[in-house]
């Protein structure tokens, strides 16, 4: 390997112990243990309007941390299926670096008091929640990033997330808890944005071919299956409670079963002359989930979840044949793994069926669920249209920070320090690529 | 690709939607959550003598849909080391449909009530297990029918699998909560039928080479190890009480364990010029679990499971040695996947050993278990001679009502409207095999 | 195959009836199991100051078997990335014995009265841990040893294993709750004696050709991705209590992302010339968990797992760049999968963090987990200062007893009854490792 490889190859090793050690001593400063003596401890002294299902979290379900299952599987063999398991290292790289980012920003903002961030297992699970988004919005740049920008795309991105996260659910009371916004909408957004930022039109033609190559659609199907096990608990992960049927859950079950069987109906209309590849049943899967971020625990009746998981099954591939060619051709946004139609519109379509849900909310359907979802109209200091109108509200909030946020993070990649010469720049992408 | 071919893509595409548009209907006509205000409600009102161990499905573990796990990687994967990735789609296909489909059937049957069926976590259970029945049964056909009349045997498949669960559950009263004959024995026996009304000499010797092919053991392995995690809380799912052991995920561990010895045991004997394939020490396990489906809850000491699963796992070599070399030749009944060693014989097994156990049963070794297993026996409106009666005469109402329905469910599809010409059958077979 | 092998296959066949036989009649005679109906039954009659952690066994969460999970995933995929698929056959042989084995010899010191032995979920808990140990030892001796050698090994190793547990836990009352020493420090040195006296010359060069093989990463990012899954899991099972926050999970996961920065410090600067592969970041992701073994339960702050962790991923890049040519060359061991610098290092470094943790540890500190880490100290029978002595003594004694126990079964190992005759030795070698 030439020497700027190698040089390319310590630099990224120096980002990493540098982070490393900031990281340490920054835990060092600030984190502690909650003390758990006091179980009520949260809801006393803390800002624990916060993802105020905080029954849910002292659920032992919880403390089972079934739910980094999500990280590892759903999400890293999800990609695993377009890019190969070349991506894999950075992919862990990154996972492993943002839940120690993730639980110290949203520490700061969530957990924060007496100058500590006390934490627990419901950091963990929130910082989860992040990585997942941060995955996403990789998926979108993958290929076109070297890993020392992707180390500073999670530095931001992670800060960016936790800010519209804090802004949707502590100051607009926001009900989203299988994240169809905050971890969908966001992460794909935020990505694209990324992405178009980064854009390097020589390197188009080598990816392209790159993308649609033979990878085995074994890393497709272990994904698919991963994401039927695991995900259905992710989405219900905030608003589980110790009785009372796990409506989320069921309704995810539905959506993904109806989305699968969207795959099977449309590819074969789009694509005439090929067989239906599993990658296609994945996306439907993914798309399934992302609808039921925020309408998983509104939906009173199962009929509503095979419906919408039915639309948002015909999104990726109506997407992938019509709307990704035009963002590559027109707006020149290049979406290696698809993240749009996959996460995107569904994660939208989504926080539209929630709004419109909320809408339609009555006391009577709800009955003591409605405390969990709404905690703001149960108290009475909300009516049911204001809710409504802060969940739609949130949608364009969240496309703007992810947006802005995005440019920023672009922009900030493109420093002159941070590019290497054009010469090494296809060199150092394959740095960690090779496997 | 030729225009045959693409309308027969065509055609599955149209008949997924039809379907899926019907089940849309039928779901938002009959099927609403239960109520979960009422944690009683069940055991009020409905028919809930049917799968009478109400207590385990409060249990929240059952929320926790890991059982789902089953479905994926249980099955699916043992299924693709025998016939490729390329089986997957199909596969992922019958598991989105039949949930939905098993939901309304069982619904009607047990869950129905004021022209309501009440769906909760349980009904996914149940859902669960008959996914599995058809699964077992889609591994004696594989190859041999095309997608559209795989949804076909699915549509009567599922109406029978649930019929026969009730005869057998709520009419006689028979205790099979890991089903050895509702799940094993049905399904296998069930799609063996199918199969021999499906034979096509013409095929035959095609299909041989490609089932002997050299698929990678990778799946074998996955496979194997999923069986090991996820099967013991599969047996168990109907039967666990808050406290007391769980004889049923020991009994189902203890088995496993005999059943793999077996294996390294007899293949040595019975194949001297090859090694030791994976495949052969999955089989071995899968007949380990297939034997404790009813039994499983019975054992009370644990050298009885060594000993069953020892002789569960002597079944599958000496069956695909000598049994189905036999079965092909003169029955002229194929098994791609050869279910009928790995799940028809060991549930057999199963049932006649849970009869033998039924008829040594004595209050004094179960205990509170008893009303668990034999609630009508501790009601004493039945003795225990009788339950053992019931279960022995559950074995031939299973056979008979597989054997009859498989035959019907053949004879539809082999109608002439369903099969194609014979120049594009082949063709037709690999419209979703190529991957 | 030649005469010799099928000779060899059946020698191999007859020993694991043989086995299965005289494990049967073992358990038939001794086992049974545990009264369900007196939940305090164990604290009453039985010596439960093993594991006096009773309560947490009483958890519905163990019930849930899902540490099973270890076996097959962690350790099982985690070799496969070193040595191929072909490994496996093997090893899921080693792990039915294993468990099988380990529930009689741990029954007969901790279980036994009344001369039965009584088993339920505790002690397939406790025989997973024996079995992880077994695997770890297996790693170091891998393919250097036929399979008949591997089953004797299993034999001597299972009982060893137990003697050292029951002196650290029982009579020592030393805390090690995951494993640090009784699982990593055992299992590595004891396979490291083994293979140091099966020690062959002239199969180095062929073995080592095969090691370094272009075995594809896809096992290792599996195995890197359950790990992180499973392991919290398993470092905690002995120690979850109903409330408080779990930190021994929370520890393993910090200890886990800041040990995979670490691989990504230290690979690209000790490999100049090379990529950085995923079995690295898996061996790193290894030694991130065993570091937490003893010390998961003990550490107060998170910034401490994250410090230790980080060191811990240091650890197996220097001992492959550095140490494993210097055993090999000098000390003649040969160590396949390198457990000495994943398992054996990182366990030792582990024992003297939690023996460093204990020396500063205060009542005030731990609160109520003082008795469920030290009940000794709690109960007022001994000082902290004490318990740190015996934390310290426990390090040698288990050194001691993995090196005496390794020579004797090496020895065992090399009798002439067990050995082929050198020209059958390479067939033998191969008689499953064929997939």
């Amino acid at each position: 390997m030439s020497e700027r490889a190698t040089t390319a190859r310590l630099r990224l090793s120096g980002l990493c112990f540098l982070l490393q050690i900031l990281t340490i001593i920054l835990f060092a400063v600030f984190v502690r243990y909650s003390p758990e003596s006091s179980p009520s401890f949260c809801s006393q002294q803390l800002n624990c309007s916060w993802r105020n299902q905080d029954a849910g979290f002292r659920d032992p379900r919880f403390r089972d941390v079934h739910l980094q299952a999500l990280l590892g599987f759903g999400l890293l063999v999800a990609f695993l299926s377009r890019y190969g398991p070349g991506s894999v290292a950075t992919s862990i790289l990154i996972v492993a670096f943002t839940i120690q980012w993730a639980i110290l920003i949203q520490g700061f903002l969530h957990f924060f008091l007496n100058g500590k961030i006390y934490v627990g297992a419901q950091s963990m699970v929130s910082a989860d929640f992040c990585t997942a988004a941060i995955l996403i919005s990789t998926g979108a740049a993958l290929g076109r990033v070297n890993p020392v920008q992707m180390l500073l795309l999670t530095l931001l991105g992670v800060t960016l997330f936790t800010l519209n996260e804090y802004i949707l659910l502590s100051l607009m009371g926001v009900s989203d808890s299988g994240g169809s916004l905050t971890v969908h909408t966001f992460g794909a957004y935020f990505g694209l944005m990324v992405s178009r930022l980064l854009h390097q039109p020589h390197v188009d033609k080598r990816k392209e071919q790159r993308d649609t190559g033979h990878q085995p659609d074994v890393f497709a199907v272990v994904g698919t299956i991963c994401l039927w096990i695991f995900w259905p608990s992710f989405t219900s992960a905030t608003m589980v409670r110790d009785n009372g049927e796990p409506w989320a859950v069921l309704n995810t079950y539905f959506s993904l079963a109806a989305s699968t069987l969207a795959a099977f109906v449309l590819s074969p209309v789009l694509y005439e002359d090929s067989t239906l590849r599993m990658v296609q049943i994945q996306d439907a899967t993914l798309a399934g989930v992302a609808v039921m971020g925020m309408a998983g625990e509104m939906l009173v009746t199962p009929f509503g979840a095979l419906s919408a998981g039915f639309l948002a099954g015909l999104i990726p591939p109506l997407g992938f044949r019509f709307l990704t060619p035009f963002l590559h051709s027109r707006l020149k946004i290049q979406d290696t793994c698809g993240v749009h139609n996959v996460h995107g519109l569904p994660g939208v379509l989504g926080a539209l069926l929630g709004t419109l849900l909320v809408w339609l909310a009555t006391a009577d359907a709800y009955g003591a669920r409605l405390e969990l979802l709404f905690p703001l109209v149960a108290q009475g200091s909300r009516t049911i249209a204001d809710q409504a109108l802060c969940q739609l509200c949130a949608l364009p909030v969240t496309l703007l920070l992810a947006t802005l946020g995005g440019c920023l993070t672009g922009a900030v990649l493109q420093l002159k320090a941070l590019r290497p010469p054009p010469e090494t720049r296809d060199l150092e992408n394959t740095v960690l690529w090779e496997v």
